[in-house]
């Protein structure tokens, strides 16, 4: 299937406000999926919103989720339930000269749509694959793969990312050509980055047993040295 | 109105899988939601969830949250609605020798509940202290405070945390007592730690205005050097 590099904003996610602000493009949606590692899945269930934190993870136009939370849900409803998965990275705090242009620096996406529930299991193989590789590159090569319990234990939800649009806010405050500029007051942004430290071994680990090369150090999308 | 330092689960939300991990207790959950500077709310427009990222401040028992993006639905509905506010810090992942145990180390909390849209200018101003100086202790005295016309403009949604618990996982992976202990994989985890950058003075700044003492460094709950 060719990789489409858009995605169509729907009356439900063009972003009403800031518009400066949105992003439609595929390529603006997929790095900020690929480099969050905990996305937020959103679903209804009599009547109450309920937000899980979970990992994802995108394969070309789907994206994954751990389903253990909505699995219940989906077991009391249908194969499939509205969901909305967002996923953010917080980039730094912003400080303005009055109180009411305060903001946050980062970069979201919110996907609406339907998860289904995954029961293929060579889908929800390729599923742990990626989030597997996801949070360590080589990983899913050196791990014992799932036994076929484990697998039917494991609960995988699929998304489509028809309906997704990303936001991103950077940069400074904005009211430097406000009358707010005259105040004596403080502004700028402070950055904010997430940072790995060293791995620390499990203690049962056999000191024989070298630290994956991926780890050496550890980097992906989203983390800084 | 005295502090509680517990609160209850409700069959809502107990914490169904994994129960070495739920806590119920304020202190617990408090202390996620004050570290957190980004809080996830998910309520319910025309069956499709939303859940949006939005900054968030505790005060006492209830937490308060900008609530734009759920300002519509509110307005088309009712002064109140169904709503999840999720909180989630990062805090490492967790590498075991099975595919299948592998996991993140993070703490979250999960508040049910119902929003209600804050009308009283006094409560909508304490809110706003309350994010200003979550932001930056100081915050507050130093900005220019919001004028009528803003504080009208501004929408602000108020969650009880009668309807709370908290999850957290910690250190590395459970499968050292497993016969998966034998295999010849390194297993361990890697801390993921938050860290602010220097800051980054508006280029409209004034250079004589000196930097707030709260930045110089700038430090937090969630935070580290």
């Amino acid at each position: 299937m060719a990789r489409r590099t858009h995605s169509s904003p729907s009356p439900r996610t063009r972003v009403r406000r800031l518009h400066e602000r949105a992003r439609y493009d595929r390529e603006a949606i997929d790095s900020v999926l690929d480099a969050g590692l905990v996305a937020h899945l959103g679903f209804v269930s009599e009547g109450q919103p309920f937000v899980i934190p979970t990992l994802h993870a995108r394969i070309g136009d789907e994206v994954y989720v751990h389903g253990s939370a909505a699995s219940r849900t989906l077991r009391a409803l249908a194969s499939a339930i509205p969901a909305c998965l967002t996923v953010t990275l917080l980039d730094g705090i912003v400080l303005a000269r009055s109180v009411f242009e305060h903001s946050m620096n980062y970069r979201s996406v919110v996907v609406l749509g339907t998860a289904h529930a995954v029961e293929d299991p060579s889908e929800k193989l390729a599923a742990l694959e990626a989030f597997t590789e996801k949070l360590l590159p080589g990983r899913w090569a050196e791990a014992r793969p799932p036994t076929r319990k484990e697998l039917r234990a494991t609960s995988i939800l699929r998304l489509s990312l028809d309906e997704a649009s990303a936001k991103i806010r950077d940069g400074g405050p904005e009211d430097g050509d406000t009358p707010d500029a005259m105040l004596d007051v403080w502004a700028g942004h402070v950055p904010l980055v997430v940072r790995a430290l060293d791995p620390v071994p499990d203690e049962m680990l056999d000191p024989g047993i070298p630290v994956p090369p991926g780890l050496a150090p550890y980097r992906r999308p989203g983390l800084v040295d």
